[in-house]
């Protein structure tokens, strides 16, 4: 952990926070701060910040947080995924904070297996903590915006609008002849298939409602390396 | 898999081949292929191409192989890698395999732990099988060569030269000014530190010996998402 990530609820009036899981022992164990040691924090959804240790003991420890003026920004990326193997998606989660995606869509497709939807993978509870430790590896307090939708046309035609406006919508497609290109700073939706592909009626669909075609080079990557690499390559 | 690795002396006089382990298991059951179709292989080091499925039982499967005239080229990126906790690197190997690293160099760092060199997931009979499977997804049949340097110094003054002549040196460092930019067909050497970073005595030993640091962001990234997200960018 770059940052501890503290919760606005653990807060007090003054500014104090004490913390008895699994960051108090990371501070202990691995940080190894003790009482007057400062360490890096962030406020979920606010501003990074330090604070200074003003109690440990073997139970929990006690900081006293400072924070910045400013919030780090959202993310401008977005990803709209094609429901992997839950193996793959477990280790998507923290890689996916970690990279900074504003919002993470899950989605079915013709070539996903329905069981897939049954994993505990795509539970709040269990995908939570995993988003947290991304971004507290990248130092950052944004979690992403994550919905699961089990059905792809309504979901496409009908929804997709209101989440993302003014956005650029990309399908990466192996097919496709126009290269990924770095969009730093743009609005993206970045749409991933499922490992078979999407389906011809699939991909028009996106077409028809806005997604352009991006090659994404001849190498078949699994899910989370395309995934990682596509966000690295878009974000330049 | 997407293509399916077969060694040469797997191969009779006649092109013929029987296959009794996971690759048969695969063929039969993920593949669903039976006597007369056809599937993609690839000679390890050699080239790819079909084979026909002319027996299968519940024990084996016979194959009847041919190959292209070509064989595919060794990527042009070699990495070399503070060796990581054992846990990330036994995610990295079938990454860094189907991303088409040619050579993976695992060195020793002040900030890398001890015990991390005694883990099996740095024994050849542990990560060829994880290569394999990278290479496999990735319809490759060059096998990235490993090798292990449990000492920095040394190697960099003394060993690297000879392991990758003519070849473009650069250092991921977060405080470079100069941005990693896409190189496609050039070959390079991307070291890549530990979670802690270099020591400054050691980033000196680098840019002594020819590398020029590149800055990769702002985010802290866990280093086998930082590998891909590089790799990546520098495949352009």
């Amino acid at each position: 952990m770059n940052l501890i990530l503290i919760e606005k609820e653990e807060l007090d009036a003054t500014g104090h926070c004490r913390l008895h899981d699994h960051r108090a022992r990371h501070i202990r164990e691995v940080l190894r701060a003790e009482p007057s040691d400062q360490i890096v924090i962030g406020l979920l959804e606010g501003p990074r910040g330090t604070a200074e240790i003003i109690a440990s003991d073997s139970d929990s420890i006690t900081l006293r947080c400072t924070f910045e003026a400013g919030v780090p920004p959202r993310g401008n990326i977005s990803i709209m995924l094609a429901m992997p193997r839950p193996k793959v998606m477990k280790r998507l989660w923290a890689q996916l904070a970690a990279m900074g995606v504003d919002r993470i869509f899950i989605t079915n497709a013709a070539r996903v297996e329905k069981f897939y939807f049954d994993s505990h993978v795509i539970d709040p509870e269990f995908y939570r903590p995993l988003l947290r430790e991304g971004l507290q590896q990248a130092r950052d307090t944004r979690e992403p915006l994550v919905s699961v939708h089990r059905e792809l046309k309504p979901f496409i035609e009908d929804e997709l609008d209101g989440y993302t406006p003014d956005t650029l919508r990309l399908v990466a497609d192996h097919r496709a002849s126009q290269k990924l290109q770095p969009m730093p700073g743009k609005r993206v939706l970045l749409a991933v298939g499922p490992e078979g592909g999407w389906t011809p009626f699939e991909l028009d669909l996106l077409v028809r409602r806005g997604f352009s075609a991006v090659g994404i080079g001849e190498r078949t990557l699994r899910t989370d390396t395309a995934c990682i690499a596509l966000l690295a390559l878009l974000s330049g």
